[in-house]
């Protein structure tokens, strides 16, 4: 099932549910007005929501316009992103000019749940001094977690996937990772692809908590990146659990996986510039490739073996404050 | 003029108006559900907040229960935490035993924010091993605020003035300060004295953006601390021009003091055990007070120099997750 949010005057938009092939939609009506009151009660939201579905299979609905989506999850009370691709760590410590890390738990911090962009939204910051860059990831938005739940029974929780691109201001990163108190200033709202999608939804594409599809990056038209989410270090559900350990998940909480990044990154490219930037330090000793300028365009889009794009596409464009 | 919110079922409450001995209450009625509804149009909803007030200064309204209080923000989109007390940062470096920070701006995390325990709520913990700590602190609510907004300005959205207790597990801190990304574990929920105030109902308590009351701690029945909020190395209007460097913050933003902290902690006492822990460390060259165990009590009031106690009490006790 997918999922999708339009565009009605309210913070949280219109719930819809949207056609196997994204061009089609059903209003999930008044009882489930938005995704995030759906969450709140998963198990009798999805009865009524897997119903349209069923109908949107049968050809009824009306076409989709995707210049009117939000982000699926407009706004939630919690969004804690991870950094699960051991790839992306060690190059950031290689960008960053950082020790290594060693940490026995998963490395995550909360950011602004207050605010997602939507797929085709303009990323709007004050200067390009900030170091503008884009990060390629997945995430996952579960129901209530009760604290000190195990990652088994945090998989049971795991009730959409979205693909998020995590905006980020490198120029404020390492001062703000050197407080140890993470990260406020180098990372303002996320963008979100437009459609969530429950994990039977991706079939092979979802295994072991890992979404194993290709992310495809296109930075001004041109192909950056196409890392694949299977070798996330630690998979979803344990991610979730680490977030749960002192404290309950409220419902709608999305957890993110970080970066999405591969071993063989010569050959598969990066999901981020600062990864790009890292590998040039390795390879040449200095960075080369600059960060986002305003008028710049990214377009993300996860793609399955056989051409399937199930959350949509990222398309957006950097504009500078007015 | 004070407002809190009362137990009515729902996760937001329901707002209502006290009197200024904190006796007396009245709905705001169906129009402003909530502080976080009344948050959206502040303008307008403290004109009809003022007129009851009124009504309450004439003797209207009826009693107010304290057991029905919730935290007057029950959740919030947004809480982001500063660290503004140099005595706390200077202290709690010997306590984590980690290099001195001098960062060129003010230290903040954000911590979770979908839930906020009420005044009188038992702390729920797995286990004592966490370290648990409380930290007494002030913290403001804020209306929305643009991106990039000065000082200056961000003083006119401050709109309402709160007294917090931090909830924190130390084990978890240095752990997760070591990774750079900030605090998930060692920061569970957060509890809220009983009242919101409007920073001219302080009157000479609030100057400069800064709470000038001493906030009384008592764990266990004895006098832990009553340190001023005076001391803060920046005031809260520059806390909320840095959480707003890069991102607008939403109506209802959290923006806390970090641990109240004054320079004769040897006359005034410390509002965390880990500062206690730190002198001690000092004096004797270990710590000797231990954190807090199951059935433990802590309580916290801000006063005025006339006794006068704006925020209400907290009053609450530390309890194993059954």
């Amino acid at each position: 099932m997918r999922l999708a949010t339009r565009v009605n005057g309210k913070p949280d938009g219109e719930l819809v549910v949207v056609s196997a092939d994204g061009s089609r939609c059903l209003p999930a009506g008044p009882q489930l007005p938005s995704l995030l009151a759906a969450m709140d009660d998963w198990g009798a939201a999805t009865r009524d929501l897997e119903g349209l579905a069923q109908r949107l299979e049968q050809g009824e609905g009306h076409t989709l316009d995707p210049a009117s989506l939000m982000a699926p999850l407009p706004r939630s009370w919690q969004w804690l992103d991870g950094s699960a691709f051991q790839t992306h760590a060690d190059l950031m410590q290689v960008a960053f000019d950082t020790d290594p890390l060693n940490p026995e738990r998963p490395l995550m911090y909360q950011g602004m749940s207050d605010r997602f962009l939507g797929p085709r939204e303009d990323a709007v910051f004050a200067s390009e001094d900030g170091g503008i860059d884009f990060e390629g990831e997945f995430g996952v938005i579960v129901d209530a977690v009760p604290m000190g739940v195990s990652p088994q029974e945090a998989m049971k929780h795991i009730r959409l996937v979205v693909q998020i691109n995590d905006w980020s201001l490198r120029a404020y990163a390492v001062p703000e990772m050197k407080t140890g108190f993470g990260f406020i200033l180098a990372k303002p709202a996320c963008s979100v692809a437009p459609f969530a999608v429950t994990p039977d939804d991706l079939g092979e594409g979802w295994q072991d908590g890992r979404v194993c599809l290709d992310l495809h990056i296109d930075w001004n038209g041109e192909r950056f990146g196409r890392a694949n989410g299977r070798e996330m270090s630690v998979g979803f559900h344990e991610l979730v659990a680490h977030a749960a350990t002192t404290r309950d998940l409220v419902a709608g909480t999305i957890i993110g996986s970080g970066t999405v990044a591969n071993g063989d990154y010569a050959e598969v490219g990066s999901s981020c510039i600062s990864e790009r930037r890292a590998i040039e330090i390795i390879a040449r000793g200095k960075p080369e490739t600059s960060f986002m300028r305003f008028g710049d365009a990214i377009r993300m889009e996860a793609k399955a073996r056989d051409g399937a794009s199930p959350f949509g596409v990222i398309d957006q464009k950097v504009v500078k404050r007015g």
